[in-house]
């Protein structure tokens, strides 16, 4: 079992033991985070960044890490997210393999990886995990919280469970509940890594490692975060060259797409565990706002509607992307209504990005001021 | 290997060598077949109902064969395709394994199956294998070639290759050609078939069959032939009743989704050879109409629109639908344009149908009628 941690990266413990939503209890467990910027002296411009399934904290360069973060044209001096003017701080997940604990930390009870012993992980569990880093640092209050894809569903849940923790809000490619097409594509991606031998139940080592399992897992990933749209044009039926093709397979690549998707799978397989990987999917199809309305349920949307609309904060802004396939653009648009529904100055803007669910990451042209302009009217 | 013939299939031989397009022979190789309705004595009723990559010919019920078909609401006396006016022909693709000549056929030459010895497949094959049927049926000229999804690719090759052969044309969520995001599914669908060890080169047995690669293969198939709108109104986030659950399992079934996909692919593994659909996969992915394009290439869809263009129909329509993720609707648009640009009277349809690609099945509310006033003119 291995994590992956980024030089540089501080830790704060939690409160041990630390309970978990749907039973048991973490002994012991710390968070990694990563900080940009200066608290000021009102301790009222910290900015909190939630990521992704698979993002560590390193979401800039910084002095301590001087590498490119993940985020790295998004947040930094002068950036959309200027850490000039914000004191910023970035949480690796509950449950990850980058420095928070999750699944491929050891166990203080038995000095082993937990492994499949890692209790259920949901999203509320690392929103309560952020909330007490956010604590941890001092910051009573913080202006905004952005959370995006994943982290999108774990700002919500950090809202609804730690009222008057964010001033504002910034939902990007999140959903305020899972739906069935993403939860049958996760489903899949989860088959894929536990029918691999080599997964053993998640008694993998190094030297048997689910590799086709997490390299299936991947392709379809990456199939869903990006477009159709996009690869039309990126990509077409443009062939590999003749010696890049393997010549013993004859259903082997031939295709640049087909190239791309193995490219970005082998970068992935061995650089995020598998047991992490399943815990923090399922968490994903778990999460349904929904279990935080308080009134008569009449359908699971009026339910997640009901408790975005108990969510109390000045102002939010949800932005999705029209060729999302995996976070579709009505869900961010509910999360603007149900959050206006509360009261908040909550914007929708859907972005024309061909990019689909990953445009945040690469779309900075389109995300960038939108993200500036909401911090602007922060202060 | 198994074939899996229904009862009442008519068979047609080929010739003997029959040619493939990427090199290589048939011998003896056949194409299964049903009919409805009566060839007229000017021979010019007939409608040719090309498949996509899993259905036999058994299209609807017959005397031959009362068990319904798989488009059963679409085909018969006074349905859409009224078999009371209409000489219809329906074919199993080439390379099927549902009684045309396949991968899982026995091989002249050795007595065995031909396994991965079968030569390499392009839909051109199948249109010509098509052709042939027609001609033995004693048709000269097709009132109407109907194709849905990869037979409406292999329709285009049919009109391209045997210019005639057709006086009208409905092309059902089909494709001038293969793109990227649609190769990376049928890719990774591929992938998961061959990683399965009981795959073991082509070379499984009904003992050791493929039987995880498949359920993997078709439920990614099932998750892009429909849609998320759709699957939001059946599933919703509703679980499965614990008894249905399984106890030892952390990672099982637990939505209605996951439930869903589960039962459509163990219908379907057991149900199609699995060779037979690496070689139908991949052929779609060769595909590509600006093969047949004569004027100097600028693109690749520039070429799809050239090739449309020198077919020549008196009408056409191509048919989509906004929820189709795999053969998106610009596909058809460009079908229609492209025969357009070539002098048929062709028009684009596209439905608002919430099923996705699979709508054509299942959606004859809409398609019904456009199929059945397409055919009223056309007579």
């Amino acid at each position: 079992m291995t994590e992956f941690i980024p030089p540089g990266t501080r830790f704060v413990e939690l409160p041990s033991p630390f309970p978990m939503k749907r039973g048991g209890a973490l002994h012991g467990a710390r968070m990694a985070y990563e900080t940009w910027g200066t608290l000021d002296d009102e301790g009222d411009n910290a900015v909190l960044i939630l990521t992704g399934l698979s993002p560590d904290a390193h979401a800039a360069s910084s002095e301590r890490n001087p590498e490119p973060g993940w985020w790295e044209a998004m947040l930094g001096p002068g950036r959309p997210i200027d850490t000039d003017r914000w004191f910023v701080i970035c949480v690796n997940s509950l449950g990850s393999c980058k420095g928070s604990t999750g699944p491929a930390s050891t166990n203080p009870a038995t000095g082993e990886p937990y492994r499949l012993d890692f209790p259920d992980l949901s999203v509320e569990d690392g929103a309560d995990a952020a909330a007490h880093v956010v604590r941890a640092l001092g910051v009573e209050r913080l202006a905004c919280v952005i959370g995006n894809s994943m982290g999108g569903m774990v700002a919500l849940a950090l809202l609804s469970r730690h009222p008057g923790i964010a001033r504002t809000h910034i939902n990007i490619s999140g959903a305020a509940r899972a739906l069935p097409f993403s939860i049958a594509i996760r489903s899949l991606q989860r088959e894929a890594i536990r029918l691999d031998p080599n997964w053993n139940h998640g008694h993998y080592t190094d030297e048997r490692y689910p590799e086709s399992g997490m390299r299936m897992a991947r392709k379809l990933g990456v199939i869903t975060y990006r477009s159709a749209l996009e690869w039309d044009g990126r990509f077409g039926r443009v062939r590999l060259d003749p010696d890049r093709r393997p010549d013993d397979d004859p259903f082997g690549l031939e295709f640049e797409v087909e190239s791309y998707l193995e490219a970005h799978a082998r970068r992935f397989v061995r650089r995020f565990d598998p047991n992490c990987y399943l815990y923090l999917s399922r968490s994903m199809d778990w999460f349904d706002l929904g279990d935080y309305c308080q009134v008569q349920p009449t359908s699971r949307a009026a339910d997640a509607r009901d408790a975005l609309s108990r969510i109390r904060i000045e102002r939010a802004l949800a932005i999705g992307v029209h060729t999302d396939i995996l976070f579709p653009l009505q869900q961010q648009q509910e999360i603007a209504e149900g959050l206006a529904a509360g009261g908040a100055d909550a914007r929708f803007l859907p972005l024309e990005s061909p990019q689909g669910h990953d445009a945040f990451l690469v779309d900075i042209a389109r995300f960038g001021p939108a993200v500036r302009g909401f911090l602007d009217r922060v202060r």
